[in-house]
């Protein structure tokens, strides 16, 4: 899929991903303001706290249980591993970011990852069915606890009510717990054609979390367990699995600024709308995606020296070889991404 | 798959397993003979040398590290958590027992395991090709490092020599191990097809087993390690996952008793050959089969009132719906099943 | 502590172990009735249906969940990984199976193992509670949620009722699980000074086994769980733990002649008789012991040239250094032992 | 040992840790002025690579392999499950950092730690020779394969030239690796007593670890493999364990700051200059000490009612009862700590 030539220092302008910055400036004026002032450790600081307030607040579930963590798979591993026992497995879709983006790091605390064949990254009752249908011989096969989704989706759908509400009620029926990765969360939600809450989500799922390093954070997940039955000791795991912050002022005073004033939204619609300047300008051209994304990931086909002639002045990951000639490219554009820019890249789509 | 009723005790003559007896009688004898000889533990007794020395001579090979284990995921947890380093996976058959019917035992030491789709349950080199080629995104997905293959497979099919080379000499150009699962390695080499030998395999893969328990033992698979690298310290790995038994000497002297006179491979030609009797008499019947078997396992396609017709006096598993009206069924004979009991069954074939 | 010699085959007489033998001939006499009728796989057998009835009737607790695996180490690692979530610990005595002689099979399957020093091999509620003591650092510490003890212990002691019952208030004062290692259960039982029943055994513990590899078995330990919270799903466990034996007939036959007419605890009788015979003969001729013991463990304390006079004809570990001249060495005897081989050993202590 | 009120938030001045403050002034100035600037992620940016090399550079050892990451247990479990194969232990004294304040964090990647006792908080070879020689039954037993220390230690204390040398040269001879925990290294190698260098921890440890969560940063530790061995496919073990940032360039950016001009060592030398002010002050008093320490850390011991009067107006733990009237408290100065602090606080204990 990818192929990252790790000597290659960044020249051109990047598409890379959404992490090539570093963070919006509010949250660097927020760490100067309260650099001196002490603080308890381990997330028992005064903006940690203001932070989860906000974030209750804005979903409207006062009871959630709310922790900081440093990163996307640092979040997937501690909450698949806490809320499974040994023989518990997890169903996923084979685009999620936990069956083939992660060292395989669920594996690694012991839990079998089913990877489903989708086909826009997101699972379906019926997809989960079929496991449930061929794993029928106890105790010789893993039992499925989990489902793990992502919104917006590892390809950059999203799921819409119905879709998530259908899943949530199939999961009730089964006996099975649903979590959404929220890497891109904020993306997802401020999508022009999105039709979910964060409070219904709070409601659908039963732990989520809210992705910061992908908008605008310098790093960060916000979990959110919203399932009583889950959060038990979740303190204990964090710090087992090494993911607890001597200094987790870092992530309240983070997520406290993100929350304020819906920054974390602001910014999240922002690199959406960018996205969906070079989509038109793709679809203006005739061009053809490889899925019909409405958030801040897109993947049009291009030939190949199509593609050497963008290369020249911007970065980007060639995604998937559809045929000799032709391949899908990743683009996401980032919080940071400026409107000069994307006229800029425009002007090049255009001479294409 | 499998749907067993667990409180269902066997009535009828059952096909179901390769497993539903005791153990040939020889090692009745011999456990007798033996009882009261003091030996020591844990696998250093007098029976367990013998028949280490006598494995290594019917595979020339002198330098193998041979260790009996009581059964085939213990052997296979065992061997593939003891070669690989946590970052690193297996690769097998998405019918390998490994991956659906263990109950997630490899997961459990750490390890993802890929599973492929394949057309006879073998696996080939482009199969695992396929693989490698989309897991270059280092160090973000797992490293391959060890294959997995089972002969007989799942399904009753078996490596051809010029198969086994080609995906050894695969192997070892992409620095993967190659590891056999033998459960029913005696059936694969004493099926009518067959053109490998006990030392072609030894030289062929990196480590593999001899299944004891399918073939006529009470439990008991010979673990051989032919890579040099491999055993290295073996014993911790055994004694640490509980699979060392303080009377080690129960499972040396059954495969002493199964080596002398190559017991272990009349047992397996045995059931081969009664299999192959009713292979025959539901082809002379025009029966279809799910895959096409030449040992101990075979799958004919059936319709679901001649299923319940044979269901009356025989025990088998329906192993896969091929659709409303027919499914395919599994049967296996044991090493112990008698010409008689063949001759009865044949006869109710005929009669459908 | 022990130096074995791996490649020294045993030809004197062996008080090293009590599974030097194989065993007792009314199993191998099972062995031979059974052998050809077919039975269901993985402990789903008639014998092991009834072994299990006889054990729940002995100990009067009908609602006892009951697992046979193959040996004490099996036991340990399942019945702890099964119970304890990924930060829960548990509490050992030094002396414990698990704590050093086990390769690390507990923390191998993530959970920490708290060594307590202790006089006799015992536990006590003030052993535990210092652990308690220094573990309310929450959540930087480990969470103390079992506690392992072995009966007879590992030096040969055994509980007492008022011990037990003691222990066991403690353990549910302070919502800790107790499970009782009983690889030499029936040694404690039978034993002259104890005052303890199966049943109070059944009820004062949370979980424990009867061990039958160091009793008479050819292999086997009969794990019993009497705390409703604690058996569920175990056969998942048992199966990705690699313990799930194919033919579990041939442990619960032997299960089920051990129990008929208390055949267990004749054994263990007669070991222990056996025992206190030879601590007897070192008694009278004054000499001194590691500990105590009324089972089939005995430490007596020797000159070096009295180890190595004693060497000449008998078998046994040199078990720990008590200062350059003397040494504590370990006699341990089996079910097997005759009177006569007793006596021709107590003639050589009466010549020391 | 330590009892923290989770719900208390500090309104006195805190001598509970040296992360109660943000970081460095130098680097939050550093952070503004990349932000805008596109990197690379996962540690591929160019200010990693100069931190890198600055280090490299400061300890005269250009082929160590440095990564970084967010924090010290994240760090220790990373270091010892990517060295260790399962089988093998880590050797730590009791007070070391694995042993009792990570929650079983390196149990829970399958390792056991044995936990010796000492004077002062330092392993000395005989310590660990005594683990060798109560493990020599194999394979019963674990292998121990890595020594774990800290320096500066968790009591404060600080390990000698000769110490070292004399500890490398018994890893070596016993074939185990030496992993000194360094997460007040920069307090170790600053402090009075001090006369062991960076290059000489780099020759004579296999693996060690700058901390710069303790030192001036907002989180980052800084590991640096000298063996060759052991650095192999470290990356892998890295995104494994959720320890990989994906804006790696803030571990980069800080280190950086911290090793230009020797800043790292400044802001140790200058906690522990800070911290011998209040030992002299209480020493003038006629006051004891836990244990006699040259760095950041003091443990003064106090009579209850001395504590209540301090705790008016400082905070800190009481980290030892000595006996009814008296308990050692532990006091720890940071980078951050004014003058104008120390000279308040010496006050109040020239009044005790």
């Amino acid at each position: 899929m990818i192929s990252r030539k790790e000597e290659e220092i960044m020249k051109k302008y990047s598409f890379k991903n959404d992490y090539s910055e570093g963070c919006h400036p509010n949250i660097l004026e927020a760490l100067i303001k309260t650099n001196l002032v002490q603080q308890n450790g381990y997330g028992y600081d005064d903006y940690s706290a203001e932070a989860r307030a906000l974030i209750k607040q804005k979903m409207n579930y006062p009871n959630a249980d709310i922790h900081f963590v440093s990163g996307g798979t640092q979040a997937n591993l501690l909450i698949i591993s806490s809320v499974l026992r040994p023989h518990e497995s997890v169903v996923s879709a084979e685009t999620g970011h936990i069956f083939t983006n992660e060292t395989g790091a669920i594996e690694a605390t012991g839990h079998k990852v089913h990877g489903l064949v989708t086909e826009d990254g997101k699972l379906k009752p019926e997809h989960i069915q079929l496991v449930l249908d061929t794993h029928t011989n106890k105790p010789h096969q893993v039992k499925q606890k989990l489902v793990y989704i992502s919104n917006s989706t590892e390809v950059g759908t999203i799921y819409t009510k119905k879709e998530l509400q259908e899943l949530s009620a199939f999961c009730k029926a089964n006996d099975l717990y649903l979590f959404m990765d929220g890497a891109r969360l904020g993306q997802a939600l401020t999508s022009d054609i999105n039709d979910l809450t964060l409070e219904d989500i709070a409601k659908l799922t039963d732990v989520f979390y809210l992705g910061g390093t992908k908008n605008g954070a310098l790093l960060g997940e916000a979990i959110v367990i919203t399932n009583d039955k889950l959060g038990e000791e979740f303190g204990f795991h964090i710090k087992q699995k090494g993911a607890m912050l001597a200094k987790g002022r870092l992530l309240g005073i983070q997520f406290l600024e993100l929350m304020k004033n819906d920054l974390y939204f602001d910014l999240a619609k922002h690199s959406n709308v960018q996205a969906m300047k070079i989509k038109s300008a793709f679809q203006n051209k005739g061009f053809q995606f490889l899925s019909d994304t409405f958030t801040n990931q897109i993947f049009p086909i291009l030939t190949n020296s199509q593609i050497e002639k963008l290369s020249e002045n911007f970065d980007f990951y060639v995604w998937k070889k559809m045929d000799q000639e032709n391949s899908a490219i990743r683009l996401i554009t980032s919080w940071a991404i400026s409107d000069e820019m994307i006229e800029d890249f425009v002007k090049e789509i255009q001479l294409l």
